[in-house]
């Protein structure tokens, strides 16, 4: 009942694919060349007074680091991008008095300073661990300068961490991450928050 | 024009962050003893005649052993399940002939073994390289078969090739990988073939 295409396929697929096993060796070697470039964006925490990045991009560089980079640290090269957005609920300077150019002066540059802290963490971070780091700020609206970044540095892969909201949750507050997988150039990883990371409110992070 | 708050906060930001380093360094210490495990999901050539891997999948295992494994073949396990789809189009079939039970006893027999072949190239190529690995075969729908077994084996991420389709290709065709990122328990990438690897029908494989 065979047809003879596949009769024939079926022998074909038997013979040794040594060709194909060489080329993936030979592959593996050449790439211990050149470091493979992860691209993960960090955010500061949404939490207020909680002083440090965000759980999910915590999250993100720890499951790199403990899943993909393990021991290997010298094949790989980690780029931190992190997007400022304008404060778009104005709680953060609810309190805040602005009587003259400088005020907004002063809340630029704090802006910049929480900015800088940020990569700093991680820069350290890296700097401890032995493995190789670029960081930076953009400002603008988080999902598309993600995006373009991705396009413009062209890494392997990208990683987000991820607060991992219910379909309810992700009407109001909308996701980065869904948005990246479906339009960034390079493959993109998402990771969720731990289930023991979660705080009181989801929509948190 | 600082918050006492924001004040505090940026000082205790720049206390050293050793305890966290500490963590992180002794998290990337512990986790050499426990491979990575990455679940790839291969299927065969859509293409008639094709006798390997489809070139999504082969381009997914090459992108991991270049871009994650690299030389550090110890640390990682890949775990390859084939989901074997009743023939939806019926075109295998068309020129076959069903005169008794045997005969479709025969076709289950072809289609084992050509499961087994595509397992067969896969586990040969990790035997070479020196990568652990385990590989299976599963019936029924590739998606839901995916997510399934990614829940029942915990894999740390699931790597799937995709076919980069546009959204007009997508409405007929569906996509494995945009269901496995929304439902998979685990985090997902998807590898999109290369644009040199894309044969004259897009929806080709």
């Amino acid at each position: 009942m065979l047809r003879p295409l596949l009769k024939k396929q079926l022998q074909t697929e038997r013979r040794p694919s040594w060709k194909l096993t060489q080329r993936v060796v030979e592959m593996a070697a050449s790439a211990s060349g050149e470091a493979t470039r992860i691209m993960l964006a960090v955010n500061e925490s949404t939490i207020k007074g909680y002083p440090h990045a965000s759980i999910s991009c915590r999250g993100a560089f720890e499951w790199i680091l403990k899943k993909i980079i393990r021991s290997n640290t010298c094949d790989f090269k980690l780029l931190f991008i992190h997007v400022q957005v304008p404060d778009e609920d104005g709680f953060d300077d609810m309190d805040s008095k602005f009587a003259s150019p400088d005020d907004f002066k002063k809340m630029k540059h704090r802006d910049k300073i929480r900015g800088l802290h940020l990569l700093e963490y991680f820069v350290n971070q890296c700097h401890e661990i032995g493995v190789a780091c670029e960081a930076w700020v953009k400002k603008g609206d988080a999902k598309e300068i993600i995006c373009l970044e991705a396009k413009r540095v062209q890494p392997d892969f990208l990683v987000l961490g991820s607060r991992g909201l219910g379909p309810f949750q992700k009407v109001f507050v909308g996701t980065v991450s869904e948005f990246c997988v479906k339009h960034a150039d390079c493959p993109v990883i998402s990771i969720k928050r731990n289930a023991d990371q979660i705080p009181q409110d989801p929509v948190d992070d």
